[in-house]
């Protein structure tokens, strides 16, 4: 039969990526409780996820401690407190950091891989910055890790920038190129054009393709489901969807669509339960209406941020009409 | 260019549909204030809407007067009263109300078009009820309105049930048949195998296809224009998303999408804004995580809505378990 449900098979090769703590720390500096660090590392375990991003590997200069938590920094020691008996073979689990082009001291900062905890390094850039994340990508692979490269607010550059930064990053050893929707403005069309682009550039690499998605119109689980269609290999998300501003894909909504049968999201339903919901009452994030608007635009919800720590915060039509003037 | 970006055309023959006051009622037994549905006909009028669902015309035997408003039975005095001097050659908007089978008088409460402020009848009905409405279809149009065949919780029910009740809806005069995913429970991949089906079998007849979305996945957005790409004519949203349970498709997400020029944005910031938001301080609805649970099973979200009533609300936990093992 033509019509026999493709959805319910999968691909072995499909990996989940959790950056609950990595991304999610955006909300809050990553001033996140050791506990609730732990809580999401089990919750990874138990649900079958094949990768935890922990937090950035970005320099204590620019971010200073105290004023952001230790996941800004991922400084060994912090990595080893936590995460010292890690046995990624046993369990299944890989942990990985994000180092951002610009932001990381990843000369001075990165150690070879099996001095350290983490599997896997991600670079994430900017257009204008593929030269630094080149370098970085080779020398994080030269030290042992995994890589990906993340080119951001991939909205809002033009294609030409596009093929240029994939040109760029063919020949690195990175083992993967992620498309991410930064500001949340994708339409699945533009997810099947970039992802069409992405795997014709990458083909016979051996690279496979990554999706990050954010929810400024309720488009992250949408958008990370037509990836995986397509063929991406990699799709992060986080529980609850926590992210700043809009967040994430959520984790509960992406493992109910995953067929293999090691997924499983009972644990992510208790991690819910007992860690992120009571979180609201101090953090608010979700697809609301600035959200919306920013993403409409193709915009970076900063100024949405903004707005909803105003005192006008009430005042929808103000945030638009200022948004469409400055357009 | 084969790449050329087909989302920034638009084609003029795509209606929207708000069903705040119908589909969003069923949150508040249509216990609305007259200035919130006058509020949301002044939105529907400067936003460019097509189409406004004021309620159903279900019977008040079933629906008794006082614990239900007016809403759910669409009296013509109420019709009246407040849109007695709606004019819908002007405004372009024409004015719909839903009939369910099995649910309304139909027989006695339907007036014939030109005494009423209503343009459409919309015929909702479950698979084993389709010869009530063929025959509600038929009554309807010889009245003179326009008609649509809504057939609900398609999810739930076969391919071979979907094509007899296709068969039974061709030869009606039904301007359109619409896709209704009750339970919140459809992929992409789903609504384009719909779509198609339907499409197919209604070819030549020169009915359209609607698309009516629940969230609970936060995917009504999504398959909204995922059904608008494939050829939808007649898609249907609620204000701020508004509806029982996850709600509903948000207007302000699919105004955000369309390129007509003639829809416009602000107006529905400002309903959100003045009377959309105060209500969630006593209503709550969208893409919770029990909702997500229930659209994941093929559930109807009348368990989710229980549990979030309870005393047990915050265990997550146990609502899981519930409905897992309860499959």
């Amino acid at each position: 039969m033509s019509e026999m449900a493709p959805w319910i098979t999968y691909r072995p090769e499909l990996k989940v990526l959790d950056c609950t703590i990595r991304d999610g720390g955006l909300i809050n500096n990553h001033l996140f409780t050791d506990d609730f660090v732990r809580a999401v590392y089990q919750t990874c375990l138990t649900a079958g996820i094949d990768y935890m991003e922990v937090g950035y590997k970005n320099s204590s200069r620019l971010f200073p401690k105290g004023e952001y938590g230790p996941w800004r920094h991922c400084d060994e020691e912090d990595l080893n407190r936590l995460f010292g008996d890690h046995d990624e073979e046993k369990t299944g689990l890989k942990l990985t950091a994000m180092a951002d082009a610009g932001k990381s001291d990843w000369k001075e900062k990165l150690v070879p891989r099996d001095e350290s905890p983490l599997a896997m390094i991600r670079v994430a850039f900017y257009a204008y910055q593929v030269s630094e994340a080149v370098e970085m990508i080779a020398r994080a692979a030269e030290l042992g890790y995994e890589t990906s490269a993340n080119l951001m607010a991939v909205s809002n550059i033009s294609e030409t920038e596009v093929d240029t930064v994939l040109e760029a990053i063919k020949p690195t050893p990175a083992g993967a190129m992620v498309i991410v929707d930064s500001f949340g403005h994708l339409y699945r069309e533009q997810i099947d054009i970039l992802y069409r682009k992405y795997a014709e550039a990458m083909a016979d690499t051996g690279k496979y393709i990554g999706i990050h998605a954010h929810n400024n119109r309720q488009l992250a689980f949408a958008n990370t489901i037509e990836a995986i269609i397509l063929g991406a290999n990699l799709a992060d998300a986080t529980m609850g969807g926590l992210g700043r501003g809009a967040g994430n894909c959520p984790m509960e909504l992406l493992l109910g669509f995953l067929r293999n049968p090691k997924f499983k999201l009972r644990p992510v339903v208790q991690l819910l339960q007992e860690h992120v919901e009571p979180m609201r009452e101090t953090e608010a994030w979700g697809a609301l209406l600035p959200y919306n608007i920013t993403g409409h635009m193709n915009r970076h919800p900063r100024a949405a941020i903004k707005f909803l720590a105003s005192d006008d915060k009430a005042n929808f039509v103000k945030f638009f009409d200022e948004i469409v003037s400055d357009a």
